[in-house]
């Protein structure tokens, strides 16, 4: 069930002092002859990008779409760190490579944590032989580097399929989908099968619409965000299409988990619109809903105020005709041809009170639909985010 | 200093019973002869259009721009209400204008409350009578119709302006703009200046973007929004321009107030940001991050977090440069060139204890700048929008 159910990989995790009170803090993911294969990324969109972002672009570049090993700090995002922080990222890489005996190039960087505080790579460096020593294959290591990665998380995330004589493993941290433009989301996916890079980049691509994208709320991404998918090809050549939809499963698996653990989030919503004039503005209602801090606290406080969500799809800047929306909760049918109708208010109650929800507009103009899962706005959340400490 | 400070004007309220308790909840502005005079109105962008908006716009073009009152209710917003909605909406100024003796055209309609909800309209037209006949002259009918427009309100909104000869009052009412899009703001405005309503429609239209549009977190309006100016003539003729200095300066001093009496704030804060390529980029970076929750939830705890703004920026899909952004909290600066830099933090956290903060972000790219007013996000917050009752 980890990143290293994948036949060739092995991982592992150290507290190198980052984080404070020995959490562990620094995890790897590498082949096990530390020998490069073919990987793909998919980073963040953010201009702010931070400097493990453009170490790990710049390393892909530079192997054609290889590397030998992933290494992942949590605790500081080394974002906003100027080239002090792109020598860091540097240097963790480096460092590893001369560990595991590899090129610096064919290592990745991933970091995740505070913004605009220098990394004390002089830290990270110190922990990273102990890192590299302590790697092993099996499901013990990669629960270790799983559990490294994590920051307001409060659950480690982990997903596995197992495809047609190949599988597909993978772990990733990222919890506060509430404003995930924000939420640094790593994973590493890691698989057996034979694969060229740009194989591997085609099935992240394909994969991201139905599972980390679908959390996001406006499109946007943190400044960290970063999807690595190996391939050690030890399992022998597989169907490409076969291989897409295994890595398409562990991505929505992980995509879900995430949505699971949101900070301070009571519920787990699936917002459906249905009925848009185009898929795009299917998409552009559902991110604006999402986003509503009023049908936030909405959800939160059990209510199903529907008119909230109908006065966002109105400023959605889509097609719109307040006389052709419905909203339902779940079965319950709350409002059609804009205007409230009869329903069951005791079964409706009792709907909201659960944990998953299902909400659903329909504009009633065409066939346009689009999904996005997302929470509710908690005074957790607020506390959660209040400060930096 | 109120709605009735200038010449030619009346005003009341009246609890009509729409609100529970006894709460005034029926508010009137009228000429004091029921004669129409010059008027003129913007009203919400947001296409889930409330029905009084639809009245108000459809009797304002029947008449070329021309009211003899305004009659406003809280409590309820009559939108996503359906064709019963218009009928009440119409019956709102059918009621009014019986009663004062003009044409039901010659009334526009505001509502303010929750949305699709039926309006109880045989509640407010029984209520209207007394409204008529209580209205009065001077600043006692004038506080009480500022009184019952109120909502989530803290305290009633008022401003006037006195100009050279001439006098501009009004009236608003709004609170929530940590989420404006859904918070309806109504104003009501009046003068003695003699005007056309060519001359009051370009004199809100110009006093909008720095007054009620700087409150705005992304360009939307609620299913209610109205701003009403009409123009007595009593004062004679004016300075075009003067006038619309006046109206100017009453629209942003109303702004000002609800943005201190924003639901659950303890912070109003004035965004601006600086150094964008162009107006366009200022404008769209300076709504991205007063409508980032982390952002919101860093004021709250007094938490110069300037990395969330800069990764905000860096995903608001305009110019930017993660080397050349400056962050200053008042006159403390925390970042530049992308990076953190020494300052002052024990003065740094005296400043971010205060209740007012101006905080600047230079893009260091080119001359654009943009300024909104906006505030924290709160427990308070989360309470206030939990549910509709």
């Amino acid at each position: 069930m980890t990143v290293t159910a994948a036949a060739g990989f092995v991982a592992g995790a150290t507290a190198a002092g980052i984080k404070p009170a020995g959490r562990p803090d620094l995890a790897l993911v590498a082949t096990d002859d530390a020998r490069p294969v073919p990987a793909a990324a998919v980073f963040t969109a953010n201009k702010m990008t931070a400097a493990p972002v453009v170490t790990s672009r710049n390393h892909l570049l530079r192997t054609s779409g290889h590397a030998a090993a992933v290494v992942l700090n949590s605790g500081n995002a080394n974002a906003a760190t100027g080239r002090p922080g792109l020598e860091a990222a540097e240097r963790m890489c480096a460092g590893t490579a001369a560990a595991l005996g590899c090129d610096p190039a064919e290592v990745l960087v991933c970091s995740t944590g505070l913004i605009g505080i220098p990394l004390p790579i002089d830290t990270v460096e110190a922990g990273i032989p102990a890192l590299v020593a302590g790697r092993r294959a099996g499901p013990d290591g990669g629960l270790a580097a799983a559990d490294a990665i994590l920051t307001t998380d409060t659950a480690r995330k982990l997903a596995v399929a197992p495809g047609d004589g190949f599988v597909v493993g993978g772990m990733a941290k990222g919890a506060a989908m509430l404003a995930p433009n924000m939420a640094t989301m790593l994973a590493v996916l890691t698989t057996d099968a034979v694969a060229t890079p740009r194989q591997l980049k085609d099935a992240l691509v394909a994969a991201l619409p139905t599972s980390f994208n679908a959390l996001s709320v406006d499109g946007c991404t943190s400044t960290n965000d970063t999807v690595v998918l190996l391939a050690s090809g030890r399992a022998g050549p597989v169907d490409p299409a076969a291989l897409a939809a295994a890595v398409a499963e562990v991505c929505a698996d992980l995509a879900g988990q995430m949505a699971g653990d949101a900070e301070g989030a009571t519920k787990v919503v699936r917002l459906r619109i249905t009925g848009a004039a185009t898929p795009a503005d299917a998409e552009r209602g559902a991110r604006r809903v999402a986003e509503s801090q009023l049908v936030k606290c909405s959800w939160y406080g059990k209510d199903p105020y529907w008119g909230r969500i109908a006065s966002d799809l109105g400023s959605a800047g889509i097609a719109f005709d307040p006389d052709k929306i419905s909203v339902r909760y779940g079965d319950h049918l709350v409002a059609a041809g804009g205007v409230s109708v009869d329903h069951d208010a005791a079964a409706l109650a009792a709907y909201m009170d659960e944990r998953h929800l299902e909400v659903t507009a329909d504009l009633g103009l065409g066939r346009g639909e689009a999904t996005v899962l997302t929470n509710d706005l908690t005074h957790a959340y607020v506390d959660e985010n209040m400060g930096t400490s």
